[in-house]
C-alpha cells in the first residue's frame, strides 16, 4: 500500500496503487476508484473484475492484473458517449477556462473583476476531479487570481496550467504566447 | 443584410449573413466575425481575404465567396493548437458542466447550493461565446437552476442542454439517462 499523502485516501487492500502509465490511482473515500480522477486505462485496471488466478502480474506495482488482461484493457475501444476520464475532463476544462480569459474584457468593471474572482474560487471547490481540485485550491492560496484585465488573467491562468503541467511531467507552455493559442491564432495563418 | 435579431449585431455591409452550414454568422460589435461564436468553417469564410473577382458565388447566402475558394476553406486542415470554435467550446463546456453535476453531492449543504447557483449565474455572464451566453441567460431567467441535490441539478442541466440542442436542430437526449452518460457509464459495460 502506498503511503497516503495529503489529500489522498489510502489504497484499499488488494487494490493497485499505481496504474500502467505510472501514475497513482486515486480512490474515493468509499474505496472505489474515482472515474474523473484517473485515466481511463488506470480506472479500468482498478475496476477490473476478472483476474485470472495464478497468472503472472504485469509489474509489481499493478499487483494482481495479468499482462494479458492488461493488454486487453488497454486495447478495448473507447465509446464516445461515456463519462470523461481525468484527461478528457482536464482538456475540456482548460479549453473552457482559457476561452473565458480570451473573452474577458481588457478593461473590466469592478463588478466583473469581483465576479471572475468568485467564479474561480467556486470553480476550485466544485471541479469534478476532487483530487485535482485540492491541488488547484492549494495553487490559488499561494497565487491569487489576477483579474484586473484580460492580459493579467490570461497569464495567471497560463501559469496555473503550467503548474499542473509541471506536476504531470508535461512540457511547459510559453505564457507570452497565451493569446495566440487561445484568442487570436498563430501568425502563420494555420488557425485562419 | 439579415434582419438583426435580439442579441445580434447587424451583418456588416458586403459580409455574408449565413455560413455554408446554413447557420447565421455572428459578428462582434466591431463588425468582426466572432471566433468563439461561429463554426471554424463559417469563421473562415467570413474572414477570407482573397475573393477571386468575377467567380461564381457558391450560393446567394454566402455572397462573394467562390465555390472553389469555399471548397479550399472547407478542406483546410485544422491545427490542434488553435483557439476553439463554437462547437469545440460547446462540447468542452458541456463535458465540464455535466461532470460538475455528476460530482455534486446528493445532499449538498445550504452553502454548496448557494455556491452552485452563484457559479451558474456568473457562468451565464462570462461564457466566451457571448451570443450563446445571452441565450443561456434567457433560459435561466425562465428556468432557475435546481441545485437542491445531484439528481435535480443533473436533470436541470440536461434540460438546459436539450434546449440548446433544440435550437440547433440537434436530437434531444433522454434526461432519464443523464447519470449513465455523465457519471456511471452504460449497463452494457462499454464504459468500464
Amino acid at each position: 500500500m502506498a503511503m497516503p499523502e495529503l489529500n489522498e485516501y489510502p489504497v484499499p487492500e488488494g487494490k493497485p496503487a499505481f496504474g500502467p502509465d505510472g501514475r497513482k490511482i486515486i480512490y474515493d473515500e468509499d474505496g472505489k476508484p474515482c472515474r474523473t480522477c484517473n485515466s481511463l486505462l488506470n480506472f479500468r485496471m482498478a475496476t477490473a473484475k476478472e483476474i485470472p488466478k495464478g497468472s503472472k502480474s504485469a509489474s509489481s506495482s499493478v499487483g494482481t492484473i495479468a499482462a494479458t488482461s492488461m493488454a486487453a484493457l488497454a486495447s478495448k475501444p473507447v465509446a464516445k458517449d461515456c463519462p470523461p476520464d481525468v484527461e478528457e475532463l482536464g482538456r475540456s476544462t482548460w479549453t473552457f477556462l482559457h476561452s473565458v480569459a480570451a473573452m474577458y474584457p481588457e478593461h473590466p468593471t469592478d463588478d466583473q473583476q469581483q465576479e471572475l474572482k468568485t467564479f474561480m474560487v467556486i470553480f476550485s471547490k466544485i471541479y469534478p476531479c476532487w483530487f485535482c481540485a485540492k491541488g488547484f485550491q492549494k495553487f490559488m492560496k499561494k497565487n491569487e487570481p489576477k483579474v484586473t484585465n484580460q492580459e493579467e488573467f490570461g497569464r495567471w491562468l497560463c501559469d496555473a496550467h503550467n503548474a499542473v503541467n509541471e506536476k504531470l511531467g508535461k512540457p511547459k507552455f510559453d505564457c507570452n504566447l497565451w493569446k495566440k493559442r487561445w484568442k487570436d491564432g498563430w501568425d502563420d495563418g494555420r488557425c485562419d
